[in-house]
């Protein structure tokens, strides 16, 4: 008998993440029953969804994307040795039963990953996977970008925003970033190609932009909100595109008077702007199409990527909270097995 | 010789447009030259935009959109007792030259009206001009409505926002609208077919919408910006359209304070919500195919639509100020022949 170890959340989260928000229990698993398979982690998902996305009975199993060797089959088309992404939470092992499983809210909940050759595993968790498609398929489908344009790019540090930042160098655009740390920063210009960046926490961004995009500003891709995301919508062009993927600057904070910035309406329709939100689902059709596209851009050497990797199923908490607290640089991972 | 009378503003506005911003002053016309045209203002348009658009130079003309019949004409296209609707600003009689004008940042500059038949010509500022055509292509075009959708309308009492909600109707929405008066509210629902109002100055519109709108809101459409519209926001539905139109609640408020309003960007991620603003000049290409749309709407007494006019050229300021202090319902317009 599989003994599963898996992580439950044991009351809603009040403010940022706590230790004792979580508990691990182990599960025994049952035998197979005809087309299931049993697979085990390799590599756990770290997001900042994660921290808002949790049902309303308590408690409840953790969610999350990962990846995961196929270690027994009974399904012909998930064979032993098959390596899948999932959103399987954060477990050891899981038995799946594929075709119950794909109207997950999480889309797609589980596909078979292309040839990864000498590339880690993990990248499909990060730089080619969910991330990766987040970033490919937000920005080119919602900033439409065309070169020469000007882009800005707030959490530009993170997974998805440095992944952004590289597309949009590729495809000929000026771009900058906005990240917490002057080492974030430091390393967006020197290592990433980013043309110029600034450390939020200590930078007058309004000031900044007059200097640092005089023509204004074509496409913004917004991960934070907020008072950045005003200050960078009061400075767009014509026609302006901004792709919303997140808001990681609100998801923990409970004061309501500090939920307000400065409104954004005069600006949008001053300078018309379009202002899109997407969740990656809606691009779940095209998973493997991003996939592939980012890793041959990987292997082109063109995108280069930074995995921020715990070891050890017992460091997840620890990861996430640390999400928060901005102490990653790149994709949050946590390694299983 | 012609004595025009026209009004300057001597220096920019500083909240609350004031009396003593604006004089009245006269010129003197020239002669006509060749391809020019001399028209005569009938009415002239009082549009809270006025308060946003001036130059950097002051005293500067006050501008505008007119309708005016030509009086005397050196351009065969614009024969004498043409009536014209031209962007010409506050004044009693202009000399135009069409071609030199096409560039002007009102777009179009110039039209000849189609024939109103019974109808008077004051509709060419309101419901079958400049007006209507903003709530026609910023209602159909932006926000998308399919029949049965839910659509709420904000300034709804105001002349592009109750012509918006007839529209919604039209098209088969149902359809909410925000108010600032009890009275407005009435007229809405009592006379131009809204399926439910509320006054935002004493309703809490949150709860309202809960109650009013239990299945969510599809499309938005936004004039005023701030507060309220974070509300809208906070319950729409998913893939959500809002167009925006104008942030009437800010113009005026010089209180950097004052100018927040709760963030929107947790709801634009969640609900994949699509924002754009716009201006009606987007659309000026298609200038007579929205005029002639809500022509034949009127005609066929689908479309109410209600002016407030004053009679005399000296009554412009009064009115301007008033359409701030919400003493509008429906279109503004100053009479001046």
């Amino acid at each position: 008998m599989v003994v599963a170890k898996k992580y439950i959340v044991v009351n809603p989260f009040e403010g940022e993440p706590k230790k004792s928000d979580f508990m691990i229990v182990e599960e025994n698993l049952p035998e197979l029953q005809e087309d299931e398979f049993l697979a085990e982690a390799a590599y756990m998902s770290i997001d900042p969804y994660q921290r808002m996305k949790l049902g309303n009975k308590y408690p409840c199993d953790m969610i999350g994307g990962q990846v995961a060797k196929i270690i027994a089959s009974r399904n012909s088309e998930y064979p032993e040795g098959t390596w899948v992404m999932g959103h399987f939470g954060w477990r050891t092992h899981t038995i799946s039963k594929p075709e119950n499983e794909k109207f997950c809210m999480q889309k797609p909940f589980l596909y078979k990953l292309p040839d990864f050759e000498d590339l880690p595993v993990s990248l499909a968790l990060g730089v080619c996977g969910r991330v990766g498609n987040t970033a490919y398929f937000g920005f080119t489908q919602i900033c439409q970008p065309k070169p020469g344009e000007t882009v800005v790019v707030s959490g530009a540090a993170g997974a998805v925003g440095s992944h952004v930042g590289q597309i949009a160098k590729i495809l000929g655009c000026r771009v900058i970033g906005f990240a917490g740390s002057d080492e974030k920063c430091k390393w967006l210009t020197n290592k990433l190609g980013f043309d110029c960046t600034a450390n939020y926490k200590t930078t007058d961004l309004a000031q900044f932009l007059k200097e640092n995009a005089p023509n204004g500003v074509d496409c913004y891709f917004d991960n934070v909100g907020g008072e950045i995301s005003s200050t960078v919508l009061s400075q767009m062009n014509q026609y302006g595109r901004v792709a919303v993927c997140g808001a990681i600057s609100s998801y923990n904070e409970t004061d309501p008077a500090k939920r307000k910035a400065t409104i954004l309406q005069p600006f949008i329709v001053s300078k018309q702007l379009k202002i899109e939100g997407f969740l990656v689902n809606r691009y779940a059709d095209r998973t493997i199409e991003g996939v592939n596209q980012n890793l041959k851009w990987v292997k082109e050497g063109k995108l280069q990527y930074r995995e921020h990797i715990t070891d050890g199923f017992e460091t997840a908490v620890d990861a996430f909270i640390g999400l928060f607290r901005g102490e990653n640089t790149g994709k949050t991972l946590v390694k299983v097995k």
